[in-house]
């Protein structure tokens, strides 16, 4: 080669050369995230959860963003990871919205509340019905992007060491029932109590509370909770849909270019079906397990129920009308579960009453 | 700078350069899609989701995967999609496998069958029940990659222009309803007859038909049918959940690194959620409007859906059996769902029947 086309050659090489280290240098820009969570690490449903999400967002990214996953205690307690993922502790996190109502009230909107949206419901409201708009508005205050990530479906009635029979019966129980659904049965004339998941099996035994809920067969079964219960009931009236939730604090978010937003945005959704396609598929087997158990599994009378619903009507209007902002999000919610819902009893509901 | 120097630090860019320019190649290879569809381009829902699908791949991809979208009838007519992208005509589709029960009789457990999973259920099995590794075993003979890919949620029974009672109310009836759903008919007495969508209207206010299947409020109201007809009965029972699917020709789909097959397999499962939330949310607008219209909306009597599902396992057993593969698939399905639906009963039917 003349040196002349040397020059040229080597001319052009380095231009690539510029051209191809300035895109690798973006693609090369690695992201060691921390997630912080509020379960035990790999905890059945909840904690999986968490793993598939951060691991989804490494292989979409092709490890460009590489997230360590922290179990509960392991950074922070349970119900530290709210705080700190805002404070940019941790740049993303898996939790549940019912953890925030000290943050704010209108925080409870977006997980589960008594007699509200189910799972498939709660998505529609979420994606299509204005609800994740509203929830990013209400995180942006506290320095954190909000994202669906998980739903256990409707969950149990709980455990019981008493049968319901009327809603007398609920009078002066002790059940292990925190956060709205607490609320309402303290109304009822229970007496709910706030207890760790790990206290509960003993307090249960001991019969230092009568009667517990947690989450459905699956976690239930794990906790063996039907060794120190009679009667296992259903529906979870409290808890019909819990959305989880993925936090990222906000500047980390801003950091990354869009393609990987986007990566953590379509992971999100991704997990958000596939927790739920997991309980599905566990409760059923930790329920064939149950029923072999020496326990009752029964349905709360059709007039429990409706009192329940008449009191956690009362409690939601009045968490609801706390303050401009819950009553903004209040009544969004509401308003697209008067218009669901109809929809839901002709399809869902009618065509499961056709099946038995 | 000295000409050693100088040498040295163009041996270091060259390097870089090499290895820049290899990376930059490997990022930069650019994948140019088509997608053909069974749906007319943008078509509410089904469609709607097809553009999503892509738009999703494009946005995660940084725009290493471009989809164009092909609706029906453009490259191929809506029933040659999976030829086509079987045999490399094009490099994804976006359908439903009750379409291909021609090529092999099991195609139709991966969409929807008469009295079988729904939505929620349906997900489970495909991505916690085994579903999806014997999906991916069926259509591997044809060089398909399938993955499943939105749902409508439960469809409506279909619009009539006479009451129905009793079973004797099918006899004779002429009804759009195609596949398995039109096979139970046929042994009720009826006559189901295939017609595309544009068709029905016509049929169905002329009298050529008596009735029609479509899909449900969303898109019924879009096609007029409420102008056409006096009965809008619920629940689908022929459809109680269809899922959607995206079909990857195998080449191509092996021809993609590990990132970009992520890319594609978890926007199929965030496009599956979102899909059966658009219907959702659209599904009781468009049901609020129907009410206003002259038409009433009617359940089926208990007796006719006690005889459509006897009639319609009939039909199952004989299609299941067909063939030791269709066997396998049905076998999967069924046990599945004898396990999964008595915990739907619990939760989703159960919370569902204490909110009327």
């Amino acid at each position: 080669m003349k040196r002349r086309n040397f020059i040229k050659a080597l001319g052009a090489t380095t231009a690539v050369a510029t051209l191809g280290s300035k895109r690798a240098q973006a693609d090369a820009k690695k992201y060691k995230w921390k997630m912080v969570t509020s379960w035990p690490k790999n905890f059945p449903g909840l904690g999986v959860g968490a793993e598939n999400l951060a691991k989804m967002i490494n292989d979409l990214s092709g490890g460009r963003i590489k997230i360590k996953v922290f179990g509960a205690n392991e950074l922070v307690p349970p119900l530290g990871v709210f705080d700190f993922v805002s404070e940019g502790g941790a740049e993303i996190g898996h939790t549940g919205a019912y953890y925030w109502k000290g943050k704010h009230p209108a925080c409870q909107f977006f997980s589960s509340v008594p007699f509200g949206l189910n799972a498939q419901e709660m998505n529609a409201w979420m994606y299509y019905g204005g609800g994740l708009e509203l929830y990013e508005e209400l995180y942006n205050q506290f320095n954190l992007v909000p994202r669906p990530a998980g739903n256990t479906g409707v969950q149990m009635g709980g455990w019981f060491n008493k049968e319901i029979n009327t809603i007398e019966d609920l009078k002066g129980l002790t059940m292990r029932i925190p956060g709205l659904g607490g609320e309402v049965l303290q109304r009822a004339g229970g007496v709910p109590v706030t207890l760790a998941g790990a206290e509960i099996f003993t307090a249960l035994q001991t019969g230092t509370i009568d009667a517990t809920e947690w989450v459905g067969p699956y976690n239930d079964r794990a906790f063996g909770l039907y060794k120190a219960a009679k009667y296992y009931y259903y529906p979870g009236w409290h808890e019909p849909g819990p959305s989880l939730e993925c936090i990222i604090n906000k500047k980390a978010y801003l950091s990354l270019p869009s393609d990987l937003q986007n990566i953590i945005d379509i992971s999100c959704k991704a997990v958000n079906i596939d927790m739920l396609s997991d309980y599905m598929s566990k409760n059923n087997l930790a329920l064939d397990f149950l029923k072999k158990e020496d326990i009752k599994i029964k349905k709360f009378p059709d007039s429990v129920i409706k009192k329940l619903r008449e009191i956690s009507k009362e409690v939601m209007d009045e968490v609801g009308n706390h303050d401009d902002y819950t009553k903004k999000i209040y009544k969004s919610y509401y308003t697209f579960l008067k218009k669901v819902r109809p929809w839901t009893k002709i399809s869902e509901l009618a065509y499961l009453e056709g099946n038995n």
